[in-house]
């Protein structure tokens, strides 16, 4: 019965590092054999989250500080949850004693024009080669490419939150879109485990605000994704803000119509361009004039999805929930992993919200 | 010394009329003469609140079911917490037998349109002569007005946010604007005090949405008011949502400019303007381009507002916050009343936030 | 395959029963076979909780008023998630026609004596020969007895949480204990789904207060069980509390031990005496001297313990930390049904802190 | 009109010294001359608080590294806010230059007995033979010694929660007292302003835990006063908690009689004993057996006291809400500056809570 795939998870101690752990404990068809982290290596799991009920089968497993060369084809898939610029230099490591299969959770391989990527990243890029390799892991949209890939760049989790919603719009082709708006609200979780002051529970409580109120990195991002639904180039505005919950992002997107649209029907058409797209999904729940709410996606990998249409500004407003860490992050990216092995898409995804 | 001015508030038991009552209850030139409430007749405010520590002036006075005719004229200003429709049927009630000003928290005296006010509320308007009279008490914004006028209609707390954030673009005409966006948050007590199950805490905490997606009833209101301050007739998207906060209204406007706009200097414009408008304020403060957070004005009267200028999409952002019970209700009421009656701005409204 | 047990859930529609069912979705080894509910009945589950992610194998199953008569024999379990006075009642009315097993999590049959059932619960008791079948269902303390029970009483939330504390120093007899004094504090939830001003958002955010101070219900449930694991007679001292927070309970327990107590290495003793009762549990965690928090156990059926040891009074501290409505409520309730069946003891309840 | 009166705040920048600049700027009796920080050092108080509105008399002033010796004689009175050691290194450094008045909000005149601040603090005491000259703060009980003194020890959070709850009980000296055990539940702010993992919004909201859970610093000095009080010595059960709330603490204290009390009548006794003792008080409610809630207070210096009478275990139990920082800080500080200076004594402290 041991023909569960053999995982490494490097960079394992920042909130999707571990949530993948826990994800992957409880898989049926994968186990981890690796797990790389700087901070805590030399330590068990069970010592480092001495409390934690969710690592039932790795808590004597320890935290290595790197993978030794000579083990890295025991190993059928990487993930890796390092820092912008971290993973291309890790790939540029190892990919010649490595022929697995990779998953990166972070945005080094997600933006493949080079000049863009090092623009908004301000990494030089030194691994271009691997860009066209590598494919876009919203697994709803790309799940064939996924399938064959052999590398994967899992989204950032606003553009999860978005890109989810925007697709059945752009992909028909039907609309003529003046702007994009998009005005999303994410848990303080989605800033990552960094102890600064902005997220001591003092400043959050209570509390509301705008972050990096223009040029926050995931546009360009977004804007190429839209361009690859769409074959539109367009600038998005985009506004993120803090919300005093510990996880979940919700995204209030307006498509502003051009003023000779065609508007008859519009409801219904949108309706019927969402259930085509994704009534057969089981990770993306189409609401229609229904809203979603935060709690009931937290805690699970899936993403709730509404909609209303402002006929007196000509816009169609879409409501996106999901939750930042699994959907937005590791979810996905064992999503992304079921899909590339050909295991059921749920698995080890069966998750329930405990608020709803 | 017994110079105060008498008042009375006439629906005093939901959430605007206990905190008119608080503010009252320590102002120095204002006491309180009466206080209706059908829920609370007969009992006094220390029993209804008996652990309330704001109402020490106050604790041994009776709420009342209607003051007498004859007592009216006794009375020098009335503050109306009534829900909409029924301010007006109170004034036709009244208006012969009282001859002092009338400060209305309410809806009915806010739109000039009574059509528009008739459409947007679903009542009919029984007083449509008295639309004219009452001025619409943005403090700031039309404080000359406001020092002549008998009869103040109360600006509702989504559009205190939002005017006080749009009038100094509006009100230079420097602007070619092509659309205004709003995406409000606010906190729960912005419901007032309904026993609905969606108010529940366990409905709330860990939660957020959308609601009122579209046609919420603010929006005429708004409308109205850019179009005084502008000469501007502009349809306005406009979507609230709920935080996980009692008490705050934050929203994010989003104007998009014209694209033949001249946005040559356009940062160094806007801080002037806003500049221009509030340098001498109290209760508005610019911060240029810093955020505003909802912590720092829960708890007093003042509105904070930020912007960024977004170039590559040609959008002014601003960011504007409010305590929604304070500005956005009862601390603008009193403010008015301080305006009318010759009174320091800030009689009674030096409020310290608790979490700044 | 369809060899799973065929259960009923009565009175589905408040937390306890919402949790059960969201449970027994995804057991491998029961099926929901009928839910009723009075408010839901003819409804389905599905339209009841449209935006539920947690109900996938019965969103098209239909709540009903209440089970046929003739088909009760196809049932294997009823769990009865009905108010005090009401369990009883339901299983009068079903005796005769029923021979399948009965988890009450009711409040009916937990305590032994009717007498006190009476005076506490302020109900007649009508059934009272159906008391001494019932088994007190604390799992890991009774588990002998529930694997032979047909019917099992399942614990309330908080003795569930102060009894697993207080049993490995209570069974051992080796403590001369003078009192008990148990400050516990509660989530929201525990409250149940009832539309009260006090359960609002703005009453309970920002908020914490003790209610029922003395004369809680579950007071002679504890006594009770306190004198089955230790012969000992005892008046406890029990003050509940309310948390900002939806679910957990967290009960600080102090055990007062007479002076003359022999208190040599009293530290090593308890933590033996510990683990030798939990060490093998997978729902009860022991820390030693760390501390439990609640967040690591919301959303699980685990109980955390830890202790310390206050040599300055004499006093065992003891702090335990539970999920209310799993290992409180419904959790435990399937834990007792796994035992009672034969399943394996963690089937439908290897279950995720989000939290942690 | 400036014969306000000059004071110096010393380590203003934690939560404490910025609560007392907060109400200093309000204050019709007292003016701030100098405010000392070393980490805002040159720093003007409006640039390092840019956003906070509660500074609006100081926000030109500058935080100084130190009160050179020549200016020590023009300030009436100095408000010290360090940590422990450092208030007694400071007096020593500047007690033969300064002839005014000072109010330590540390610890280290607290306890009388050096010998128990030595074993508690682990500091060595350098200033015997002020011990002696400090007043214990604790204004309702010590309000005659504070008129007449030069230096005021400002009491602990925990103690003035505890201490205020306690008084009337322990003054009659008609209670024949057993035990007493104190379970106390502390809002985030009151662990100071530390960047630590602990405090991060992940680690606090949706959590409830026990810290410091044996020989809390707190305990040597709610004993000396109990002894004051009652001149019993007793050793008294402590136990802190962190609440996801940021502000507020609420004690419930558990008096345990003997058993061979005299207990009729007890519940008129005590209401007779806390009226007696408060009802003249203006920061100190008694609601009787009306339970106190944190949001009542919070934001104000009011202390509010229930109490309940379990005659099942002979035990009288207390709940005691106040804000940490106002009642159980810097707002008693400045309520002990009034009754030493001879000015009103809510002076400054007419606070409104803002959720009751």
């Amino acid at each position: 019965m041991s023909e569960k795939i053999k995982v490494a998870v490097i960079g394992a101690s920042g909130y999707t590092g571990i949530e993948l752990i826990k994800i992957l404990d409880n898989h049926e068809k994968a186990e981890i054999k690796y797990m790389t982290s700087r901070t805590y290596s030399g330590k068990k799991a069970g010592d480092v989250f001495p409390l934690t009920l969710s690592l039932k089968n790795n808590s004597e497993r320890s935290f290595i500080d790197e993978i030794k060369k000579e083990n890295l084809n025991s190993i059928d898939a990487i993930f890796l949850c390092l820092p912008p610029g971290k993973s291309m230099e890790y790939i540029a490591e190892i990919k010649d004693a490595f022929n697995g299969k990779i998953i990166d959770l972070g945005a080094d391989f997600r933006i493949k024009n080079e000049k863009e990527y090092e623009k908004w990243y301000g990494n030089h890029h030194i691994l271009k080669d691997y860009l066209p390799k590598f494919v876009y892991g919203l697994s709803e949209i790309n799940r064939e490419a996924i399938k064959k890939a052999d590398y994967v760049a899992n989204p950032g989790c606003y553009p999860t939150s978005v890109l989810l919603a925007l697709a059945p719009i752009l992909k028909t082709g039907n609309f003529k879109i003046d702007s994009i708006n998009i005005d999303s609200k994410s848990g303080v979780s989605g800033a990552g485990k960094k102890l600064k002051e902005d997220y001591l529970f003092l400043n959050i409580i209570n509390n509301f605000y705008a972050y990096s109120a223009v040029n926050h990195r995931h546009i360009p991002e977004m804007e190429q994704e839209i361009k690859n639904m769409s074959g539109f180039q367009i600038n998005i505005c985009f506004t993120p803000h803090l919300l005093p919950v510990d996880r979940g992002i919700f995204s209030t997107i307006y498509i502003n119509l051009k003023k000779n649209s065609n508007i008859v029907n519009i409801e219904n058409n949108i309706f019927e361009y969402f259930n085509d797209l994704y009534k057969a999904e089981i990770f993306v729940q189409f609401l229609g004039e229904n809203m979603p709410e935060l709690k009931d996606v937290v805690g699970t990998n899936t993403a709730q999805i509404g909609f209303m249409f402002d006929k007196r500004t000509n816009t169609i407003k879409i409501f996106s929930a999901i939750d930042n860490i699994l959907k937005g992050a590791s979810g996905q990216a064992v999503q992304n992993m079921n899909i590339m092995f050909g295991f059921k898409e749920d698995e080890g995804l069966r998750l329930n919200s405990i608020y709803n």
